[in-house]
């Protein structure tokens, strides 16, 4: 087995916008109590890229033969799409599921999550990367506290406010998700894990007719209706009109939970997940048992993952 | 058959945000010769949508039952996925392919052309919308004339000028497509049909990432390289930002091209279709034959369709 004391950089997607962001990351991390090494293309720029299609792919590659504990990825943007049908998933499947490499992300992240869950059964972690979130001004307390605590294994549930949990629920599946762009972007793809768990989503930047559309595509394509639950993280950055004339994401939720209604599957909203300072690190692929008690919505994991 | 001179305008997706524009489109359409008549839910509101889901389910099935020969989305905007699993493909099915008649729009109403194809066989139109295009300011004169002959039977062929078509280009196959977020938002549903022909595809407001990440999904599913041409019509209204570096759409149809090359798809751009004042009037699922003459391209359909 690795250990979770030792992290990996590795910047599989957009390019860093600066520098010293990954300098300030670095120092955040070790006084976390991570030995850190920054993969060498971590930096390359070509266009909007980490670097040429080859060498992202490289580097990931480079991070799974490596003896790193933690695997991170530096930030999101756009560049795992366009890797998914050129990875050595055998190669990654190894470090992941034999040598207990663990992976860490989110947001363009999210791809490789669902195709490493698809094609090895892989449980990565979705949760916080470098530029992103340990470079940023601030570190969020919630957000180092439960990666340091995943990563070595102690976070046994995670809990958070919920104001629309049925009475008595208590699901059962396996946790899966993340940015809902990029899940729905590998629908009708290999890529596309086949999971009757329980599903969490989150998004950046999209109207709510636009989330409600992903909604629909996950309902015709049969996939949301054979969840245990669907749990919401943050969804920001967009923007209302005029036009919507009351039309917003309450309105969008509404409506995916009618529709979700006849399947007996709950909508759960407050999942400190997504685009937003305080993120969880979530097990992608690991089973868990999602309960309500009072205000609260607990997420369980098993400890034997 | 349906006569082509009576035209009926319905609401399927957006509400209209004024009426008056719906007024100038049929007096426009009248010019034109047709007899118009409007669907008594067409200038309904609730919230974003005309009217709520029963309500434009209804005013398509009531369009279907009744006799016009051409029946014409008033707008996009988004509604139709909501309402792919209620509608009656029968009923629209037997008034498209049996009596003939003409459905004829573009963007949102792209899901509607896609579910007719896929679960009927049904060639509709892929063309102008009255308040979009009748009811702007001025009317484009390719759009109106392509529209009129293409509903009267009498358009054989359309030529563009092309600067990256193949010599010798000659491909055969049904023709299909529309609004690119539209069709990638049924892949993996039962409302996208199994075509191998000659896929077109526009958008407005999608980054040139985010169009290059929807290829990648039809490249992932298996889709596009089936194809025997893929042909551009406009992307337009996004913007590029500093961190793009130099990404830009000819970059990303460069990424695609190159993805195509090995199975032998062309790539043509130029296509007069998408969201702009000119657009030519398309017949979705028809048979049509692309060819390269000098700087043009000509599609030439079947004119037994």
């Amino acid at each position: 087995m690795t250990s979770a004391t030792t992290l990996r950089l590795v910047s599989p997607s957009g390019a860093l916008p600066d520098p010293q962001r990954l300098t300030r990351a670095v120092a955040r991390l070790r006084e976390l109590g991570f030995a850190v090494s920054v993969d060498g293309h971590a930096l390359r720029r070509v266009q909007r890229f980490a670097g040429h299609d080859g060498q992202r792919l490289q580097a990931l590659h480079r991070s799974a033969r490596g003896r790193a504990g933690v695997v991170m990825a530096t930030r999101g943007g756009y560049g795992l799409s366009r890797l998914l049908h050129r990875i050595d998933y055998a190669l990654l499947g190894e470090a992941i599921v034999h040598r207990g490499q663990r992976w860490v992300g989110h947001s363009d992240f999210t791809a490789l999550q669902l195709a490493l869950l698809a094609r090895c059964g892989a449980v990565t972690w979705s949760g916080p990367m470098a530029d992103t979130d340990f470079g940023a001004d601030t570190v969020d307390s919630i957000t180092a506290d439960s990666f340091v605590d995943a990563v070595h294994g102690r976070q046994e549930a995670v809990g958070f406010v919920c104001d629309d949990a049925p009475r008595g629920l208590d699901a059962h599946g396996v946790l899966w998700g993340g940015n809902l762009a990029m899940l729905c972007s590998v629908v009708g793809t290999p890529y596309l894990p086949a999971v009757d768990g329980v599903l969490f989503v989150e998004d950046v930047g999209v109207h709510p007719y636009a989330i409600e559309r992903m909604f629909t595509q996950l309902l015709h394509a049969g996939i949301v209706q054979r969840q245990r639950a669907v749990v919401l993280g943050s969804f920001t950055g967009y923007r209302l009109g005029e036009h919507d004339s009351g039309y917003d994401l309450a309105a969008a939720r509404d409506w995916v939970r009618a529709q979700l209604r006849p399947h007996r599957v709950p909508v759960l909203s407050g999942l400190p997940f997504g685009h937003q300072r305080t993120k969880l690190t979530l097990p992608h692929g690991a089973p868990c048992r999602v309960v309500r008690d009072g205000g609260e919505v607990f997420v369980i994991f098993d400890e034997t993952h």
